[in-house]
């Protein structure tokens, strides 16, 4: 049987944060830490990272997952994260952003979700 | 003068699309400099990358810009492929994407593009 795109539920989740602290936001190891965890919570398989560290402390960090992604840029002159997660299928994408909100510690914050889909 | 989030200009720009020749979608290296001319024509600096390629050829392909993203998710057993692209600024989106689609051969697709902020 030929699978269908609909069949694979896609799912683009996205969430922009502001946190108190700012300070976290220039920590890579605690943002690596928390999309790592984050990924875990979508029990998704992590088969590929990159982090870059940039000027002024903002770090960006993608998570290549089984055929779809995990993205975080940081901005601390903003005290602001943009969060970025592909999901197909099952993978809970609120309970991944979730982990990175209070991972972060975010304290304002607005999730999306679009359906993906070729017209 | 501190920086407004709203100076930023944040814009997700998503691509799903059809290709006619799913061989594309199997061929990493015409991908790669796919997303290669698709960053240049947004004018964009490829800070890192990370690819990779699934069992049935399938390929993840992510490009970290200077603090946004591309990535493309190839299904060639349904002719299709996810494009994301974060934009911050004046980078233009629709051009970058427009690139992926010409340099896959899509022959159906959907652009969308959403601003992103913490409400």
């Amino acid at each position: 049987m030929t699978p269908l795109a609909a069949d694979l539920r896609m799912r683009l989740w996205t969430l922009d944060a502001h946190v108190p602290d700012a300070a976290v936001l220039v920590d890579r190891g605690l943002l690596r830490d928390t999309l790592y965890a984050a990924a875990a919570a979508g029990r998704a398989s992590v088969l590929g990272e990159e982090f870059c560290v940039f000027g002024n402390g903002a770090v960006t960090g993608v998570l290549v997952l089984a055929q779809s992604h995990l993205s975080l840029h940081t901005w601390p002159e903003l005290s602001l994260a943009n969060v970025d997660l592909l999901t197909y299928g099952d993978m809970p994408g609120e309970d991944v952003l979730r982990v990175v909100e209070r991972g972060i510690g975010a304290d304002r914050s607005t999730v999306a979700c679009m359906a993906r889909a070729v017209a």
